[in-house]
């Protein structure tokens, strides 16, 4: 996990050279040609995080309506939505999943276009779908999925921004801002902040994790991740959720992981910041609008990228101090086959 | 929230009558004419589960794409979609969260066909859109919501069922099986075996819910009653991404309340079960494919209205049993208001 951890950077480099980047523009083009009208989602774990991310990138940058399908629909319950007008994404990395496959077999047979997003290109997921971007993140040897996570979230980016522009060439200062984040991943993973904080955290029974827009999908993710490796309890919300209910549950014992950006999104976050803090709960910022953790200031949309370095770090190093194995962690998988 | 716990059947049978009835399917044959294409659901809490449960059904039941938005994309970032064949629903019960209006007028203003379901006609919410449906739940005493979420439930099947019968009317059939549900609630309510559990649940640290398809919102609402009242860490996840990774959190002292139904959604849970046998966990079953909490046999659509009602009532008497005051739970007021 640490090695799949601190490659990262290099998968970030490999995604922008002019080969990976160049086949991402070419699904863009063609995708763009095609016009949607609205996008579906479908994945799981921790690739369901990246289509969350990807459903806002949609909404915002695209305009366009995006939602998460609910396979089970599909697969358990035989729904056959009409599909004439939408873009339907899966995405995983191993593209193994039958059901994912499933559901992108059933949206090209309802006439939607599908395009599979995996880190395997034979996989059956990929051969489902009609277009397939590689995440090229190379071999991820722990379970708990770090490297093909991250690989998700920025092919997905250069996807949609490929869209977004039509032909699928990314214009310079959207390719500028993306050529920083190698070094700027390198930068974060340097910093042994995140690592250091874990015996803090080596007796909590459980926790809370949250954020606001494009750093909800972050929140969920570290959830994920403490939960996976630490099997620590970790429920996540976005800010506006928490202040709907599970608020109460906030106390002194329960410690919060609040990811704040530096733009709308941590904005947001203020008044979630307050209203933990009048219920005296312990709450460490991850992000370039906090105290805690502090990450490089990037616009929100970037953020995604970053932030999940030092939650990963946190991940691993408390489920070694709990004397955890975070390479096989118990009753996973690394292909989950669900119906 | 004993005695909005109570209400619930007949809530159920107010709807039914021929005036709410009435209301719902001109609603339902006036959307009906539109055609939407595919359909956005926005909410909040326990509104968002409502929501959810929804959105199952217009998949399954409609045959149109269906998907819960973000609010945050269009009231923090400035995301404006194309919604020119979008059916785009607001639900809550008080009406008065400011974002769930603005995304409805945004909606509005981008052309889709609005419509919002709350219990207050006078809210900003249902002023914000075309349409409402008044779900007629009545005051709702305690914070926790309660009545006001099984009436959201059914106003959504009626709409819903009404809609993809074209003039609004529902079939003999449909209307027949509808018309056994305050009975059936009543039945179900009468069962003390829910509150009887709740002392076993007295020194839990933390909970699971699991359920798919129609019954995975319900095991979410679960988990949020749990919160609110009984301030219990309570992580809810759909069967399928149980096994994606939180599955290695289960040992035996995580208890898990799985909601199993008769069909689809119950079938698929057996190996859920079985994962979870195997990591020994405390499995308690709610629903009438399990042999815990065993609940009348319906159609799995029906269920959500009948399985939520024990666990309201595990949730009141558990946070009775830690010596909370469930009607009034620290943190938390009856309308949230969140950008």
């Amino acid at each position: 996990m640490a090695a799949d951890i601190a490659e990262q950077p290099a998968g970030y480099a490999r995604l922008l050279e002019s080969d990976q980047a160049g086949a991402i523009a070419t699904v863009a083009a063609a995708v763009a040609r095609h016009q949607p009208r609205h996008v579906v989602f479908t994945a799981r774990g921790t690739s369901d995080h990246a289509a969350l991310y990807a459903a806002y990138l949609t909404e915002i940058r695209l305009g366009l309506p995006a939602g998460l399908a609910s396979p089970s629909a599909i697969t358990l319950f035989g729904a056959r939505p009409d599909l004439r007008h939408a873009l339907v994404i899966g995405v995983s990395q191993s593209g193994g999943s039958p059901d994912l496959a499933e559901v992108l077999q059933v949206a090209r047979a309802q006439r939607a276009l599908t395009l599979a997003v995996t880190n395997n290109p034979d996989s059956a997921l990929a051969q489902a779908a009609e277009f397939h971007v590689d995440i090229a993140a190379g071999h991820e040897r722990a379970v708990a999925a770090t490297k093909t996570y991250t690989a998700e979230l920025l092919a997905l980016l250069m996807l949609i921004e490929g869209i977004r522009c039509g032909d699928g060439r990314l214009p310079a200062a959207e390719r500028a801002a993306l050529d920083t984040l190698p070094g700027l991943a390198d930068e974060v993973l340097a910093d042994r902040a995140a690592t250091d904080l874990a015996p803090r955290y080596r007796f909590a029974a459980q926790l809370v994790t949250t954020g606001r827009g494009y750093a909800y999908p972050t929140a969920r993710e570290t959830a994920l991740k403490l939960m996976e490796t630490s099997y620590l309890p970790a429920l996540a919300f976005s800010g506006a959720d928490l202040l709907h209910g599970p608020l109460a549950m906030a106390d002194p014992d329960v410690p919060v992981l609040a990811v704040v950006g530096s733009g709308p999104g941590g904005a947001a976050m203020r008044e979630v910041l307050r209203r933990l803090g009048e219920r005296r709960a312990d709450v460490l910022t991850i992000g370039a609008g906090g105290t805690g953790i502090v990450l490089p200031r990037v616009d929100e949309r970037y953020a995604p990228m970053l932030d999940i370095l030092p939650a990963q770090r946190l991940a691993l190093a408390l489920a070694l101090a709990r004397g955890e194995d975070p390479d096989t962690p118990r009753g996973l998988a690394k292909v989950t086959a669900t119906r």
